[in-house]
């Protein structure tokens, strides 16, 4: 057994052909044969391309590059259900903004700022419990809630492709690592599952941890402060926290994951960084430089320089979520 | 090829039998026969201490617990090396405690209280490179510097019977990981090579991290302020952010390593919690209660009602390090 265990970790680490019939969901085109092509170079050993196993780490953004992110981020409609459900406790928040705002559902009223707002609210509804129970919370309402248009779980309006990609780069040696500006608690007891990412490859904003012996026993309580937000320059900071290396692919789709996509492809070695731009209105959104949520505007503009691969979902993409079961 | 991979990935997710004939340096005697029982029931399907895979993960302190910690901290070696070398640009640290003990050689000047005044040091004299800068000037210490009694480089000072329990943790389908009150970024560099464990897998104390571009190239440039104290309380903080999941088995040393180790050992399933004992002193040292370095005094007292196993060094280690090549 053991023997045979060391043949097959031998084999698994030599470098694998780059499969590309398992991308299905991947219209032939462009931007397919270009990732494609640095697979294949990157797993070709002896080749100028190839990257040493040690090195195949990819980064990847979670809202709009993995899963939908619209009509709003869905760790905002977990945060917005979470505050109506503890409401019954705060009469006070009736007249407090932006507690107020979301009791009137009118999400509008929230501040505008995205994640770094976002963060400070998810920080006042998502603490004061053990790590494990709000663990509990989030897989609970993963089961229960349901997208406002598509009337599906969240975590079915993940990216059929991009499952397919996370699966296609496994197959290659790559790890796949989230980096995502979103609570890193909020993903981690669901991606697994969705995407095949354990929850130790995650990365994402964080808040304030305190270790408590609670009636003799040893636990993790969250408090209400912001201690990490993982977005913009924060991503960089949040690979070298975790990872310790520059990775060598990054995919993003917003501004948000700028700085990610340039320090990943400024590196002396092979790199690609590719973004997702929303254009299917029909089967997701169509959104880039006027989105409140996913603003994608500079990134967009500086693609070609840095070449960096933009897909069009609406022709790059032949489905867009997995089928439900 | 591919078929063939898959096969290998399924073998490699059974439970392998454990092979207690590789701890080749651990004295038979009741603790090795405890751990292997441990790891035996963990993987036996079917049994009622089972662990599944994802849940088996294995943390380690890292300094007197993999490697020694005497006569003082290794990278508190390295500090003093750096600021030696750094002192000629800086002519008012003559005058200047700690700085002022360190160029005199007085070390026993320096703040006592350990680890925490420690990284106050580390951020001063470990800041103002980039994350791969930094990472350099550790690779060249660990290949030129040498340890004050043994004469040999740092990194030959790790446990042989510790590496061989990294590796047949390994193969029994734990995640090894080493969860540190040391730099994340002094260990990163050489862990792989010494233990098999890579620098995603390592929690430590981390200083200021900044994203910047310097000459069109981002960059993560070290600032000289401290972000987080992976200590005592900081262990299982540390391994919430990093890890995301209560780990089943935890190897330490000293009081430092407390909590982590009752964090691990209170949960619900199957867990394990051992002590290294330094018992040792013809070998390599023997120190507990009273040691500056290392401390071990509140968790050797409560190790048999947390039913922790406490390792003797002099008894259970038929030899201490690894041969030099």
């Amino acid at each position: 057994m053991r023997v045979f265990s060391l043949i097959c970790s031998t084999i698994a680490v030599l470098p694998l052909p780059a499969i590309a019939q398992d991308l299905a969901s991947w219209n032939d085109g462009p931007a397919k044969a270009a990732i494609v092509d640095f697979v294949t170079a990157a797993t070709s050993e002896n080749g100028p391309q190839w990257i040493a196993p040690e090195d195949r780490i990819a980064t990847f953004d979670n809202d709009g590059t993995l899963w939908t992110e619209q009509p709003m981020y869905f760790q905002a409609a977990f945060l917005f259900d979470r505050i109506l459900k503890m409401a019954a406790h705060h009469p006070e928040w009736k007249e407090q903004p932006p507690f107020k705002g979301v009791l009137e559902g009118d999400f509008s009223a929230l501040p505008a700022n995205t994640e770094r707002d976002l963060m400070e609210l998810v920080a006042v509804s998502h603490a004061g419990m053990t790590e494990e129970a709000f663990a509990e919370i989030v897989r609970d309402w993963m089961a229960t809630a349901r997208h406002p248009r598509f009337n599906r779980p969240y975590d079915s309006l993940v990216f059929q492709p991009m499952v397919e990609m996370l699966d296609y780069l496994r197959d290659n040696g790559f790890q796949t690592w989230i980096v995502s500006g979103g609570g890193v608690d909020f993903m981690r007891p669901w991606v697994e599952k969705a995407y095949g990412i354990p929850p130790q490859q995650v990365v994402g904003s964080q808040i304030g941890l305190e270790y408590q012996v609670i009636d003799g026993k040893p636990e993790i309580m969250r408090k209400p402060e912001v201690f990490f937000i993982d977005d913009k320059e924060g991503k960089p900071v949040g690979i070298s926290r975790h990872i310790g290396k520059r990775p060598v692919i990054a995919f993003g789709n917003s501004d948000g994951d700028y700085q990610m996509l340039d320090y990943v492809t400024s590196s002396a070695g092979a790199h690609l960084g590719v973004i997702i731009h929303h254009t299917d209105a029909v089967r997701e959104y169509a959104y880039d430089k006027e989105s409140k949520v996913g603003l994608l505007q500079q990134a967009l503009i500086d693609a070609p320089t840095k070449n960096w691969i933009v897909i069009d979902m609406a022709k790059d993409w032949s489905r867009i979520y997995p089928d439900l079961h």
